[in-house]
């Protein structure tokens, strides 16, 4: 299919993508762009009235099931989408009538896809039709439709159909089996189970109809439920219409069908779903977004590939991974290969750790399934599947059928020779390791992945007497056009890497974790001869590299291939070995992707052997021109992006770093229809972070960028997480220098010890129950008859109960007994005015505030006396981004004792010194000072003017100005 | 699967199969055996209210599409099935409530599938259930469905859902696209289309609800369309609902979807319908039945047999042939092999040459796919696939794919070496030639097949100059447990006999039709050198038979394999090879089927080289204890029986012959689940035709039987087609002798010329119209105030109706003009009055002895004066008994004169003195002897005596009798 010149209708923004017409011709290519997700499941981008031909997909992690030739794929389910509006007897669909308006946008901010038709039915009514979808992500087993329905020029009957089609299929295959379904109230469910693997779905849905009165049906045609509406339409009027759908399975739950039925139930309303949905997109972009300015087509591009890889990513499930066309289409049947780990990781483990962490804890559950593909090849340890599904057993397909009767089987030997797929898994495993710091699950899982991987190369190693060397022979190497392979440079470099990581991590453990080092050295049996054949391997393996002409060769006898010049093909609209065949495209000097460059890029971020910027540059001149980017694999432009930025030639750059980044938007390969290229996807972060953005980990302060920004880029910006801290980055383009505005840890200029905590007190700072614990006492002192008012309330700022209670009473005697009573009525009114608390009761710049600290780095504690703080910060939707609280249980002694204070330093693992306070109390900051910390006074000077620094409230309050004025002078806002 | 002890809760009478038990456990092999169809269609036995894990079929004719691996598969179309009943809110399912009564039945004499249930529903209401179904064989694209609906305890509202299913699956996989669908009046339709082959096809259904007031929704979920009615139940009284559905594809009309509604528009009620169903039938069985006395259950087990290869058999459709699985599963797709030639065929050449003709062309029309495979595999001429399609191309898969991740692909070689199938197709061309004498067809399609594919066997064959002989090498005979044969007997010997045949229809076609023998010689180049090669071959083929001993060896090498002796593996529940595995069981000598003993069987009609009694019995002696009859292929105990049979070997050839035949209805094998053997069930028609009935074709006058009837049966009857008669078999058992009663063509005893014709009256004879006749002359007389009364009316026993309105104006004299339109009057009231005649106006034995009359080769014509005669037979529902009618339009001058017979006699073909005459009229009879025909009088002496033969009726008169009594006496009744 050719359709490099697909004149496509998009517009893009900084956040959406719009289509503004609609062509029957591209739906396949736009179902896969509009796929929409939440990490649970994937929904691509039909249409709720569907089309012809239209291929409906709803794709849930994990629900693989039997199919022949590629064993196991993941199953479609049931589709949520079916929505059928009949306008005055006629339904609503594209391809009759007349569409007078279209427009369709993915809100890449909200993870919202949304539609404007204005249709004129064949009838001649004309209707106005807005619908919008998600699938939440603040609760994966929820998803919502809503379609607002507008009769333009008439009055009529409208009717809505809305069903679950329980007939959902793979390419024609339907994985499951009807088992159940039903009615109550006026919802429906359904129960349908896999044949094979034998996992239960439940589903259930409801329909509300909004601004008019409808009759409401359900019916429940065998494996279709469907609820009817049907209403009076009157012009000019809209009426909405609004789906909920919840889905569950045997994977998530014992009873998925109750499950569903029981979420049904208990379901908010659309717009507080909405708003649900709107936080948690912007809790994942806040660490996850790379903006760009100067460049909007970029700009869009970056944040379309990295929603793809957020809504495929596992949040809740470490036994799936992200398959290589994600959860967007059919392509790959959903398994997983080297993309994940190589491609598409970089950018979980250094903005999403927790979600890197589940994807390569499936590796760690699939070992079982390496270890049998070792056995099954008479090789030792864990041999990982090129392809893998639910049990990492191997599911690559032995043959491609030939459609054609007569037509030759194509053998595929990816399952027997692509093995590099072992060490790449490794590969990530140290990646994530070296960045998060997270020793614990190096301990329990990367470990032995590390190892038996290593245990079973060092039994497919091969010794040549003849050369006195190890060998690997019978490979494919990461270029797929040479299908058997001896030597290959990039599998054999990398077989060494990984056994010399092996003896480290080895070494590490015993150091660290001694049992656990000697639990797995009983149970891989890590013997003292194994470890010296590891160590005889890295040192005799052999690497085809040529230290006088710094050239690779890529294997054994490539230079003496035929060569080729790829130039003489053009112009053309498909692969070198499409237009060569297999057979002659193997002869030839001629690559699929990058290979011994993508052993250099491999070796780039650390520098180890073979790379240096010289032998990248004279590989670089030998293979780029030889290799198949255009066509070959869509792993390629990225890669090419990255290392040819590296080089200097920022041009060429750009153009890879375009290819990879508009292949699925712009169809860039013809086969986008088939899903999103996930490994694309991860590399155009990749090349965004690593290439243009230059960022290197250094071993002392992390990240550290040495940009190369495409011209035209303004403005580059993205955090980046490292061993606990978050690294913000701000580039700018002109200049061409690093802007990093935040990096931290760093001596400030004037030699005052770093800052790497702030203490917020509560009340009066963050949020203002100062007003509601005012209200409390003046109800209780008006019930008592007691003198109080605002201004004796402003005595009570940082003081602790019973101490408030004493200052209010005065003079006053009072049994301890009736003392207590006193002090819990109040606190039981107060306890009952804090439950209507809410984030909006934040005090104005708190939240960027707490943001800002928690991406620079800066630990947050929190200090109050109240002994209600922490359902407090609950309410305020920021315990995320507090790691400590400190509050009237902690200490014996209140403020202005240092005690509090101290304590919340301690738990931070903070000196006092190293922390500064945040309080609005006298009290507070005579406490602050007192524990040595300095302290940020919000207020009057009067009342807080013995701290460091005094402002009037946090509004507008960024944390480098903060730090700035901590170690000069004071602010007043 | 271990089904060979199922405790089967089924019932056998003469003519149905009576289900008393509902056990799910058997659902699936339950539904092939209640599968019903009309030979466009097939229909799997699945219930209206459908079961867990149902696999629901209805497969038509032809209706293929693309499917990986196989190619091509016939598509489960549509589930025309689907009627839900809800009994106060609990849908009647087999699995809740109670069950407490269930009888299902299938009538095979009419092709009807009905079912009983008593339930009571989970809430307690009791209803009782009567479904009713069949696939209309008078009008193929019609199916009716009927439900009696009785509450027995209970008032309460009835809801009926009915469906079409258009989510139809074959093991998962759905082969359509729901193209549109809609509604009219009450009722529904559907347009879906084959998603390869691009085949649309269109549904319509309605619903009526008799004896209740019910309401009629249609609602119409995507591709579901369902049509509710709603009614108030009352207990005792029964509601019926009747589905009705039509179906047509664009393989059989332009647009299918408004043939589909326009068939529904103007279709019968359901009784009608009904009615029509079971007159096709009544047709159908007249030729096709076997009936045995003294064992009823071969007695059904045959019939059964014959039912589902007649409702596979594809009556208007001469593209398409029947699968190896029929219509009735999924087992092997659908495909085409030698089992329909080898197997199926000879039935139907036997009992429905139209239908064999219909399959015979498909392979005329398949030719272009044959040449395919022959220039894809090298050779020349015609190669035809051991698994045909649509097209004829080669789809038998080359791999069996594993389940197991690491398990190996099997590879079948069956496409490349199991060729003996282009010998089987010429095989059974010649026997269908043989039979029909259909020269014609042999011209326009038989003679091509045999000629082209005679072509490839000269290109196949390869000389061995060592031993000067051709071979052929590298096959699969017969018996496929040996996977690479050089020079199989079976092979070898059918190869010579096939080109033996092409140079006899070579010959053949230059003599008869010297055009169409040059036409083909030019298409099919059939030089010189080529008829010379195949002569060559045919006198140096290796054949392995060794005249000393009679031993055929199997092929090269076979009696120097391991031996085994079968019983050593008893008790066992599967195939030899599943117990050896493939590559052991290629090593020993043991057959999957018969394979030496098969070549035997398919020479023995011809009595042939290699056949003779004593080389069959040698060779079973060797080859009948080494063959897996049991578990190796269904193929082979049909076979093994006849040929016991023929040893004398009676309760052998008995207990092979039922394991034959009840393979599917007791599951024998275990396999009935994927649908009927079709071959088996052809072969149980060979082994009671040709093994029990022992019918062997004598050059001159036909089938002659040497009965061998199984212990017990006391009685067999059917009847064959040969050349053009019906010869009909009625042998009786205790005898053991043949007891045909009706060879003809053999001089009787008396020495007189041989009966070969009868002419019979009609008026008086064979109807009684002469008191239609009667009444409109009496009504013109009334009239015209002529003096007229059944006395007078004697008289106007055949004679013209000039000569009549003669007598009956006796000396009045009217103009010509006047006279012209009395007799037109009296024509007039008569035709009006015939209106109505039908089969039922028969005179009693009419009927009996037509058909007797054409089971035994006597040629029949109607020598009526009568204009009206045509339209009387085709009432009466007569036309295919007689061959020729001579009326009122044939001769001028009227009975008493000699003519008509005369020409009734040149029309027939035969010499007056080879015919009869039936008679009621003395003017008749007086004609007939005129002729220089013998008479038989029908009526009192009085008015007939001067006839050969006088009898008061046809009432008990058979043929034998009759002929015998020409002979010699004449017969008072």
């Amino acid at each position: 299919m050719d359709t490099k010149n697909l004149n496509l209708d998009f517009i893009y923004t900084d956040w959406s993508l719009i289509e503004t017409r609609f062509d029957p011709e591209k739906i396949h290519h736009c179902e896969t762009v509009f796929t929409i997700g939440n990490g649970y499941l994937g929904t691509r981008g039909t249409f709720e009235e569907s089309y012809p031909r239209a291929t409906n997909a709803t794709i849930l992690q994990g629900v693989y099931d039997d199919v022949p030739i590629v064993y196991t794929e993941l199953a479609n389910c049931p589709d949520w989408l079916p929505l059928i509006v009949i306008v005055d007897g006629d339904k609503f669909r594209l391809d009759r009538g007349e569409i007078i308006s279209y427009e369709r946008k993915l809100d890449l901010r909200r993870g919202v896809l949304s539609r404007f038709i204005r249709w004129c039915s064949p009838n001649g009514k004309t209707v106005d039709l807005q619908f919008e979808r998600f699938a939440s992500l603040a609760d994966p087993n929820v998803l919502c439709l809503r379609c607002q329905i507008k009769p333009v020029d008439f009055n009529g009957l409208i009717e809505v159909q809305a069903s679950i089609n329980g007939y959902p299929e793979n390419q024609g295959f339907n994985h499951w089996e009807v088992i159940d379904q039903g009615k109550y109230d006026q919802n429906a469910w359904l129960h349908l189970r896999t044949r094979g693997s034998r996992i239960n779905l439940g589903m259930a849905t409801g329909l509300t109809v909004i601004d008019a009165e409808a009759s409401l049906q359900v019916t429940n045609p065998p494996g279709y439920p469907t609820l009817i509406a049907a209403f009076q339409g009157t012009s000019g009027q809209a009426v909405t219409v609004e789906k909920m759908v919840t889905i569950f399975t045997s994977r998530d739950v014992e009873n998925p069908i109750q499950a569903a039925q029981d979420k049904l139930a208990t379901l908010p309303t659309y717009p507080i779903l909405l708003k649900e949905q709107q936080q948690a997109w912007e809790e994942i972009w806040d660490k996850s977004d790379v903006a760009v300015e100067g460049d909007v087509r970029a700009a869009l591009a970056i944040r379309y590939n990295l929603f793809q890889l957020l809504i495929s990513a596992p949040a809740n499930d470490d036994k799936v991974s992200i398959p290589a066309k994600t959860l967007s289409g059919f392509g790959y049947r959903g398994h997983v290969f080297w993309d994940t780990e190589i491609f598409i990781l970089p950018f979980f483990i250094y903005t999403q750790p927790a979600l890197a962490r589940n994807m390569l804890t499936y590796r760690y559950h699939t070992l079982g399934g390496a270890r049998r593909k070792a056995i099954h090849y008479g090789y030792k340890g864990a041999m990982y599947s090129w392809e893998s599904a639910d049990t990492g057993d191997e599911v690559t397909p032995r043959w491609l059928p030939p459609n054609d009767p007569y037509g030759d089987d194509i053998r595929i030997w990816c399952r027997d020779r692509e093995i590099h797929i072992s060490a790449d898994i490794a590969y990530a495993v140290w990646s994530y390791w070296l960045v998060t710091g997270d020793d614990d699950w190096m301990r329990d899982c990367g470990a032995e992945i590390i190892l038996d991987t290593a245990v079973f190369w060092g039994s497919r190693v091969e010794y040549n007497t003849k050369y006195e060397r190890y060998e690997i022979c019978g490979v494919i190497g990461a270029d797929e056009y040479h299908e058997l392979a001896n030597n290959n440079a990039f599998n054999n470099r990398m077989v060494q890497w990984h056994l010399e990581k092996a003896i480290n991590t080895q070494d590490w453990l015993r150091e660290k974790y001694p049992d656990k080092a000697k639990e797995l050295e009983q149970k891989l049996q890590l013997t003292l001869s194994r470890r010296l054949r590891w160590q005889d391997i890295i040192a005799n393996l052999w690497i085809p590299y040529d230290a006088n002409t710094g050239l690779i060769e890529q294997s054994d006898g490539f230079f003496k291939l035929e060569d080729i010049n790829l130039d003489d093909y053009e112009p053309r609209t498909k692969s070198i070995q499409s237009v060569l065949g297999i057979e002659e495209a193997n002869k030839r000097q001629v690559l699929k992707q990058p290979d011994v460059l993508m052993l250099l890029y491999l070796m780039r971020e650390s520098e180890e052997f073979p790379y240096s910027l010289e032998v990248l540059e004279k590989n670089w001149d030998y293979y780029a021109p030889r290799t198949d980017i255009t066509y070959g694999s869509s792993l390629g432009p990225a890669i090419h992006g990255i290392l040819a930025s590296d080089l200097g030639k920022s041009e060429e750059a750009y153009g890879y770093f375009m290819q990879a980044a508009m292949v699925d938007i712009e169809d860039v390969r013809g086969n986008a229809h088939e899903g999103i290229h996930g490994a694309s996807a991860g590399g155009v972060w990749q090349a965004v972070v690593f290439g243009f953005g230059g960022i290197k980990l250094t071993e002392d302060s992390g990240p550290v960028a040495t940009p190369h920004l495409p011209k035209g880029w303004k403005r580059l910006q993205f955090k980046v997480y490292w061993q606990g801290d978050w690294h913000e980055f701000d580039l700018k383009g002109e200049s061409m220098e690093a802007q990093n505005t935040s990096v931290t840890n760093n001596p400030d200029s004037s030699g005052q010890t770093p800052i790497k905590g702030v203490i917020f007190d509560l009340d009066g700072v963050l949020t203002d129950t100062a007003e509601y614990h005012y209200r409390a006492w003046q109800r209780l002192a008006d019930e008592e008859g007691l003198v109080f008012n605002r201004e004796a309330n402003e005595e009570l700022r940082g003081v602790s109960r019973r101490d408030s209670l004493l200052k209010i009473i005065g003079t006053k005697k009072y049994s301890e007994e009736k003392f207590q009573e006193m002090m819990d009525r109040k606190n039981r009114y107060y306890v009952e005015s804090i439950e209507n608390i809410s984030p909006t009761d934040l005090l104005p710049g708190a939240m960027d505030l707490l943001k800002e600290l928690r991406s620079s780095g800066i630990k947050v504690a929190l200090g109050s006396a109240s002994k209600n703080a922490r359902p407090v910060v609950e309410k305020l939707g920021i315990g995320e981004y507090i790691e400590v609280i400190a509050d009237g249980f902690s200490v014996q002694e209140p403020k202005p004792a240092p005690d509090l204070f101290l304590f919340a330093a301690q738990e931070l693992g903070l000196e006092p010194g190293e922390c500064i306070v945040v309080e609005d109390a006298g009290a507070g900051v005579e406490a602050a000072l007192a524990a040595g910390m300095r302290a940020v006074g919000l207020g009057p000077v009067e009342r807080v003017g013995e701290a460091t620094v005094v402002l009037l409230s946090l509004e507008g309050v960024n944390w480098q100005d903060l730090q700035a004025s901590l170690n000069s002078l004071v602010l007043h806002h």
